[in-house]
């Protein structure tokens, strides 16, 4: 491993998209390495399944936040790797399930794997990686492994919290936020945490990244919801549109009724259980959506977080990784991709 | 926790249906009090849905399997009731995630969640019980927990190269052992080496347990796959037939193939893909299973599996946990339900 000071920019080909990440560009090849290994290391029909994955090929956003967290507490230890794959390895395992849950046809840009071989093949390769990441958290510490556990859960209970509310036109924005805290943002954060834990920070440092974590999570999340209204189909690679077609209320849409009277919900929506909302009623909704504000208005929110995720780690010392971090945090709120 | 001598074979009542299970009725009420402790402690939408599951009110078999090893080889303690309980809900989640996989309607008499909810809420219900199991292993020796994460790791890799081998009428009595023996003997197993590795078991008498595990998880499945085929909806509680109808070749129509002939499979069960398996074909093929003596013979097998599981542990000291064992793994091969 090396040193902060050692590290170089330009180092080897990343496929991430964050070309901040490209000072621990070696570090994540070593995640994708040890992800691969764990993912051979499996029975024939399992081999043939794990290629059509294509875990450790997305932004790596989650590894990287362990390892620059590693890297600004201290320095980037082998357990980093292991604890980045581990999280890499959650994600993509909730990613399969989700898009059982929510029947999406495309991810990063290729078919889900439930829509080519069906949910079973979906669910049981979720359950694969879930199987492996809690065998591969036997090789940390008790801490750690107990902060990962945890954030596992909640990502499952903020989940079904979302699917107990969809279609409730009530759903008010602190709620929404409550949903995507457990759901996406309990995993940035104990990546963080546990990048902070493995390089030796002290209780204050550990408080400091999971707050950090938290916050670029709900970041991250308000813009992944907002970049499945109004995103790019071939930049991010993802369904366009699929919250609306399951009635999922993400910020725009909950600012919009919180502002134009929650009765639009149903003149906009129906009733749920009716029909998906069609093209020419999101085309409407997509105009309502821009010419209220509520667009720029989830824009802003999602860069408050950003800010406040930034304001977490001022109390560290300066160096690249903390660099890193906050350009991060900023890249959580503005992506594209 | 009560040492073996002080047992009683009538207190209280159970909900499982293996009667030898009387000896450990209130250890198996202590492992019912922690699941549903567990699975209490979570949001209120999560909670809901935790109420369709049951999960502690079946047979109980593998929580039962940790108990009685335990107490074969010194005694049940407290993390004895934790490893039962964390067998118990992983089987819970595979049934959850199974239920997916298979499209089954009903599971011990009631619609199962996935026909209720969808299986959205079966697969996120599946892994949080899975992210709690999780959890919950980080109070048990380092030993135990890589076992029972490897006994995870197996399961699902049975379980997908059983989908890989759907529709394959080549497949021999060997490979479906293969398959059975990864996707439900691999938790048996584990449950009773862990058994004995928390009563401390050395390491001779872990491995008995173990390969009686195996041998009996066997004897279970192939059951199990019997009753799929013959068994009483009333008193299975499961759909009957659903093998057959995703084409999952099981024992007696293994061994129907390999004596009447590969041909008979294109001409009984038409290719993959084909419409699944009518009413009147059934008939058809369960009278052939009959006939040509195909039951039978796979009741013969689970019955020399159980006999190995009672061979294995022929070395422990006679006791009262050893008595229990070895008419749980006659009831494996021999139940009804």
């Amino acid at each position: 491993m090396q040193s902060p000071t050692q590290r170089g920019g330009t180092s080897g080909a990343t496929n991430c998209t964050l070309s901040a990440f490209s000072i621990i560009d070696e570090e994540l090849a070593q995640v994708r390495t040890l992800i691969e290994q764990e993912l051979s290391d499996c029975s024939e029909p399992v081999r043939g399944l794990v290629g059509h994955i294509r875990v450790g090929k997305g932004k790596m956003i989650r590894p990287g936040l362990a390892l620059l967290s590693g890297l600004s507490c201290g320095g980037i230890t082998k357990k980093h790797i292991r604890a980045a794959a581990i999280v890499e390895m959650i994600h993509e395992a909730t990613l399969l399930h989700d898009d059982v849950v929510d029947e999406g046809e495309s991810r990063r840009g290729l078919p889900t794997l439930n829509s080519l071989r069906g949910n079973e093949s979906a669910v049981l390769l979720g359950d694969f990686l879930l199987s492996r990441v809690f065998r591969l958290c036997r090789g940390l510490d008790g801490h750690s492994a107990e902060m990962i556990a945890s954030a596992v859960v909640q990502t499952c209970e903020g989940e079904l919290r979302q699917i107990a509310q969809r279609g409730n036109w009530e759903l008010s924005e602190s709620e929404y936020i409550g949903i995507i805290a457990e759901k996406t943002a309990a995993l940035f954060s104990a990546a963080c945490a546990v990048g902070a834990i493995l390089a030796g920070a002290d209780e204050k440092q550990v408080k400091m990244l999971a707050d950090y974590g938290h916050n670029t999570g709900i970041a991250f999340q308000i813009t992944d919801d907002l970049l499945d209204l109004v995103g790019d189909k071939k930049k991010t690679g993802k369904t366009v549109g699929s919250d609306l077609d399951k009635d999922k209320l993400t910020l725009p849409v909950i600012h919009l009724l919180s502002t134009a009277g929650r009765k639009m919900g149903k003149s906009l929506f129906g009733k749920p259980g009716d029909e998906p909302i069609n093209r020419h009623r999101r085309a409407d909704l997509l105009a309502r959506l821009r010419n209220n504000g509520c667009l720029a208005y989830a824009q802003k929110r999602a860069e408050e977080f950003a800010q406040r995720a930034i304001a977490a780690i001022e109390g560290l010392r300066r160096s690249e990784g903390r660099t890193t971090l906050i350009e991060t945090a900023r890249f959580a709120a503005r992506r594209t991709v």
